[in-house]
């Protein structure tokens, strides 16, 4: 199985990816991208996109990009993870880019963003640390 | 306005507590409380509720315990919050509680838990830098 | 060997601890303490304790309480931690408390503060991820 | 008075860095670095660079490029910070690399690393928040 298939497989069965509207949109080695598109229902006070909804695409999409660093049969778990909410996220597409900074055996540290689609205004910035669930 | 009207007001307008479920559950000077029910619509892979849902009710008590400190005409902001997941949130109720540590007058550090119903089992752990927004 | 005789050993082989004059005080199963005085060695530019000093304390506190939980013949390695600082830390007696809040077969999540001396009045607060190392 | 100059002015206040043998490497508009040598003085049990010794230097590198971007009478103070430790620090020289990822009016949020002379090898990684003092 792809490393794209396997990371696939997981996403798919993350319900709350649904809820939010997000989906999988690239998978490479240590890399892994997920969007979603502004909705309301994701909202706090002012309209924004909740700092909550932002954290959970992001932590999935870092969590994926330590999967896809770990053994074929693994599964991944989020240990921790900080986010500094840099600007207020309003826009119509997001985009949850999660990166490993070091693979180790035990621990995998990532790190992420959500920026705009181009990726260059970034809104959350994430450092999280994943196991092998 | 009693301190339980504002913060109503204000979280009755986050279109994202009702996507989770989230009801005001209880509101004191420097500390609130949120509860939501277990709901497969916000779990990750393995049918537990994604880190990302969890951090999201804890991240609106920890705001809400904070603006319960601030000026009467202030709405508040999350500047950055570290979530540490301490095991993995199962169950049919999770009560999420967000207690005040410092009020500044620039800066109020909060922290929170996501628990079960009785607040004895602890699943996350959060603190929260919140500014009046 | 005593738990306080394990902590103590290793406690003693950290240079820094004896760089920054600091002393363990107390040690129990789960909850650490250490202590040290006020040294203008240890300041920032506005002669309060350096944030990284504090940190340096807690996280050894936060270390030797998760170490108290681990097999005897464990040591122990902090994966992450984060600080808050609630107030610049001025006064002559600081003390750094270490408490486990998760003890897990991989990970340990701890709790720290540092305070004055009696403990009231915090200036540090910081939760950290241990492992055996 | 150059930005350099600014930054080395209160630099050479914090007494701490001299306990810590660093020394201001370079200053520019959102970046600085520091560097310091392997000294015992500063290990922890296994005679790796401990972590709070690490951290105070890159939350010094990360608090200068914050205040880089601030108004010329400004004083910066640390909010809180987050490190990863992504292996042990061990080596002769040591680089702290601090960099601004958002200067906000009130917050300024920065970003630093740990690493060896060249920057390629990353022992720690911070995420800090800063503001005016």
């Amino acid at each position: 199985m792809s490393i794209k298939d396997r990371i696939s497989q997981s996403f798919n069965k993350q319900q709350f990816m649904v809820t939010l509207g997000a989906k999988l949109k690239d998978v490479n080695l240590g890399r892994v991208e997920i969007e979603f598109d502004y909705d309301e229902a994701l909202t706090q006070q002012h309209k924004f996109i909740h700092a909550g909804a932002q954290a959970a695409v992001v932590d999935s999409s870092c969590g994926y990009a330590a999967l896809t660093t770990m053994p074929h049969d693994a599964d991944v778990l989020s240990v921790e993870f900080k986010v500094n909410m840099l600007r207020p996220a309003v826009g119509e597409k997001f985009l949850a880019t999660g990166v490993v900074l070091k693979a180790g055996k035990r621990i995998v540290v990532t790190e992420g963003t959500l920026s705009d689609q181009t990726g260059e205004k970034i809104f959350m910035k994430m450092v999280a640390t994943m196991i092998v669930s």
